[in-house]
């Protein structure tokens, strides 16, 4: 799944009037968009009506004499992915993308959003909000700066007070504890391991402060499901060198698990609950004394490595696509009913837990936006003339998976076929390439895109991101942005890059990969990739003769280790099509050689000159 | 020439004593280094004796009640090239290095620098001097932090005040017009860009300050020889909507020039005069207005494409290899000796108008120390059976060159051989990668390091840095550092990867290259390479089975170039048995195609069977 390009400001106000850019008309291709410049206005069943909503929260703005209120897209934990409870954006905008930011003024409501997201936006906003491409955002951040007006934040956030009766409850379901095979160390050892490393912290800071909902639930090794698909729960920890305060809603957990925390006790290794709604005073209470306040973690590396969750999840992925190869034709499957089996089949794999973001399942012009999900009310037919994209992943109590592939069961253009392979030559390539350790990938991501360039073609997204276990299917900080940490031994980051056609297909060619250590000639401390997703590419859409000898070897062991690690667990299961669509779909590759063929003919004429 | 790694701030002094790590001893390999443990001491001779200079420092920081002194290597400009009034750090020191720092308090006296020049601070400080490597540079910055020392800066430079009578006078001699033919634009047009430029700008500046030497001698046209290498003048530049203010010492403007400035004016396109000392003031003065101050410039980009220079360089170049060729063997050359008649060949050249920087002539393990230089007292001989890397460069009035070239005579080792093709390969794959505009120099640098990545090798400087137009060797801030601007039409920068084997030998290929638009299949606004510099590698370095048969077209191409650019001006000149080298050493290499070679064996058996 490609990375959000950027993170967003906690709710903040601005006290006058902001500088309004005229924003640029999206292009309106097709119906499904709504065109506010027509009349009478045009607006798709997808939009929603927010005329209401806005004048009550103009009112509260109104009451609270600001100008200007901005709305974020995080919650209160800057979570990547929010909970039904928090989607204050989407409610008052009916923009459901994950990346965004409004600002409502008494004379205008605007939405900024990614090129990822733009399309979406003029499906589901009505004519109450202009769209701003990001663009447009940059500059008007700028300026801001220059300006006098004000930035304030204030307590009470006005979209809840509009929201009311509306708004979703706060999650109630109990908090899990994780099994201790699923878990690298226990939730004591981590405490101590952290206790350490501020101990030897050149900065000596007295508490850590976890805000991150994935911290909390990593530190304790607790789950629970407030957010769709990340197994968090609302929370922080206040950790220092003789307490563990965790701030939560108590009703949540069960006896056991209370017991699990020592939560009875008041030692130094004893968990003291208190409330979720506390955390603001008593942080407050904290940091007024002699202290230095240590905010946030490093990534969660994995304790150990393990395949078989990549297997299982294969399986269902491989189950899926034999099921489509036979019923796509038959013209009964679409994005929506389709993304509704692969959960399904997901659901069937021991562990599950859910799939780990919404699946994007993509056909034809669709997948050209990055980040389409389909709807039960809006979704495209699969078809064997249109290519058909697939980006999704499950939870598992043994980790989390996330994977794309890209299929055609028709006869793809020589231009698919030419963005496919270049695609897939950029995954191999920095799959494959050896680095030295602690490098930052930012560094490296390149080598996914060279051969994209060298036609004068490109990806506009990140080409990877951490992954968490049984955590966060993006997990900052690893990966190859500029703002990603080093590179290192142990560490899973996606290896993503794609091809996107406006209006007419996409493509996206996603791997989870293990960074490992590389064995090179001469020694050194290097790394490599090793990739630990295990589903075939298309072979009806690789153009083998563009692949280097180098390329199509890599390919061709990847094939060969996909066929041992998937093969036996299909035939286990005795899933027998599967396993022979794997086979088919895994036989060796080999190019074309064009040179040796016409040398052949040219001796073969010479051999018929002596002969004759 | 590789970079110089990190930059250093202005003459600052600490109020208390500093934390003082234990310095790790260099390996010292042979009796040309100092060794302070040894009893007695040992001091090469090219240690210069710091006892008094330190003494007389001490004095004068007890008499300004500083506890700790702190002397960069730059000067007041910032300056990566110092001229000899202003090497206050080498004349406390002894070192000699282009990077360093040195901190001096009541009780000791360290260096730091980089690894570029850890031996060579061995063989020239005595041990007065403790040797700190970088990483304790950093540590001790960081130790500072969170203490609670201070630092000051203070009027006087107390490295002056000891210097006295012993310190180079400052410069006097002419500052001079470069040519029109040679200029872009005139200073008129210069000054018109600036201004509209700092119309548009968001920040709307007041006035523009260019304090660095080549931003002023840029502006003006104007050269002349402050400092070594670099055709500047000491000077400081004020320019606003309505005046244009060059601070520098008058006198060495004859009427001409003065004329030429418009400095008898007072009109916004006329030049005011003041002098160099008054800048401080002046600046203050303007600055307590309601003013804000743009400081700096961008880079000086080529008004045009001048491929004459390179020609002539490439003339000067191969006249010192071919005579390498010829006297290397009979043990006659040696590095300085060798240094001296490039320099000579160079200024035999139309325009030129000296070294770009001082020549790194470096033979054997000599090579290894990346910023190595011979001396008249203290050199190496030059020998068949040693690898010999040569750094240098001209300037000329209508260009700057830099270029390095990596030889040897005799038979070198395989692992040499493979160590020249993976640093080749690394040049090579650089300069014809396709990229998208405006991409960081800094992503795309690896693509000259993957070849030796592979097996476990690499090179601890820098790829590349922007090279000026008749200015700086070194012109920030174009280049593939992580601090570089992004790549544009138009720019220079150098591509020089290398491999250094300490010890043993050293191995650097670089070349100049202008960004230019890539011609790609699909549209798009794509760059890619055009190398400049003209001059062959050393074949008998290369194994040709290395190398992609992409990368072995891209290279015959390239010598198809240089024998059609080089060749005539050769012939022009009569140097007939430079041509005949050209012509030798730019044949079109092949690789041994062992494939295609057995399938002809194999056919030509079956040839004989059928014949039989």
């Amino acid at each position: 799944m490609a990375l959000v390009p950027w993170a967003c400001c906690p709710w903040l106000v601005l006290l006058c009037a902001c500088a309004w850019g005229n924003p640029k008309p999206v292009d309106l291709q097709t119906k499904d968009v709504r065109n506010c410049s027509s009349s009478p206005q045009y607006l798709p069943v997808t939009v929603v009506n927010t005329t209401e909503k806005l004048t009550a929260l103009r009112q509260q703005m109104h009451t609270h004499n600001l100008s200007a209120y901005i709305i974020p897209d995080t919650d209160a934990h800057m979570s990547e992915y929010i909970g039904e409870h928090d989607k204050r954006l989407a409610w008052i905008t009916g923009f459901t993308g994950s990346a965004g930011t409004a600002v409502v003024t008494m004379g205008k409501a605007g939405l900024w959003t990614d090129s990822r997201y733009w399309t979406q936006a003029e499906r589901e906003m009505d004519c109450n909000w202009e769209l701003h491409k990001e663009a447009s955002w940059e500059s008007y951040e700028m300026a801001f700066r220059g300006s006098d007006r004000e930035l304030v934040s204030i307590i009470s956030n006005l979209v809840d007070l509009v929201w009311e009766s509306e708004r979703p409850p706060a999650p109630s379901q109990p908090i899990y504890v994780l099994q201790e095979t699923f878990t690298g160390s226990t939730w004591q050892e981590k405490v101590s391991s952290i206790r350490s490393q501020m101990q030897k912290h050149h900065k000596a800071p007295t508490a850590l402060l976890l805000s991150a909902l994935d911290e909390t639930a990593w530190l304790f090794n607790l789950r629970s499901s407030d957010i769709p698909y990340n197994p968090f729960f609302y929370s922080y920890t206040l950790l220092t060198d003789s307490s563990i305060r965790l701030f939560v809603n108590k009703s949540r957990f069960n006896s056991e698990t209370l017991q699990y925390l020592n939560s009875s006790c008041t030692g130094s290794m004893c968990v003291q609950l208190e409330d979720y709604s506390q955390v603001h005073d008593s942080i407050q209470a904290y940091a007024s004394g002699a202290v230095r306040i240590w905010i946030g973690m490093t990534y969660t590396t994995y304790g150990l490595y393990k395949v078989i969750p990549k297997v299982r999840d294969a399986v269902a992925m491989i189950r899926y696509l034999v099921w489509l190869e036979k019923n796509v034709p038959k013209g009964i499957v679409d994005e929506f009913s389709g993304a509704e089996l692969l959960d399904k089949f997901r659901g069937e794999e021991e562990f599950s837990s859910g799939p780990s973001f919404k699946t994007i399942s993509a056909s034809g012009l669709n997948a050209a936006l990055a980040h389409y999900s389909p709807t039960k009310e809006f979704h495209r037919k699969l078809s064997s003339d249109e290519m058909y994209l697939l980006d999704s992943g499950g939870q598992y109590w043994d980790g989390t998976t996330d994977i794309t592939r890209t299929v055609h069961w028709g006869t793809p253009s020589a231009f698919q076929k030419e963005a496919y392979t270049r695609v897939l030559i950029g995954n191999i390539d920095l799959s494959r390439l050896v680095f030295p350790a602690a490098i930052s990938g930012r560094v490296i991501e390149a080598f996914a895109r060279r051969a994209l360039w060298n036609v004068g073609l490109n990806y506009g997204h990140g080409t990877g991101h951490g992954i968490g276990n049984f955590l966060c299917v993006h997990e900052w900080p690893v990966g190859f942005q500029s703002s990603s940490i080093t590179m290192g031994k142990g560490m899973f980051t996606s290896i993503e890059p794609g091809y996107y056609q406006d209006g007419e297909f996409g493509i996206r060619l996603e791997d989870v990969a293990l960074v490992v250590e590389a064995k090179t000639k001469y020694p050194g401390t290097y790394l490599t990739f090793e990739v630990v997703s295990l589903v075939p590419y298309d072979k009806n859409l690789i153009d083998v003769n563009l692949l280097s000898p180098e390329q199509l070897q890599y390919l061709n062991h990847y094939y060969q280790t996909i066929r041992e690690k998937v093969g036996p667990e299909l035939q286990r299961r005795q899933l027998l099509e599967e396993l022979a669509w794997l086979q088919q779909h895994t036989e060796p590759l080999s190019a074309k050689a064009p040179h040796i063929t016409s040398l052949f003919s040219l001796l073969a004429v010479s051999t018929l000159v002596i002969l004759s």
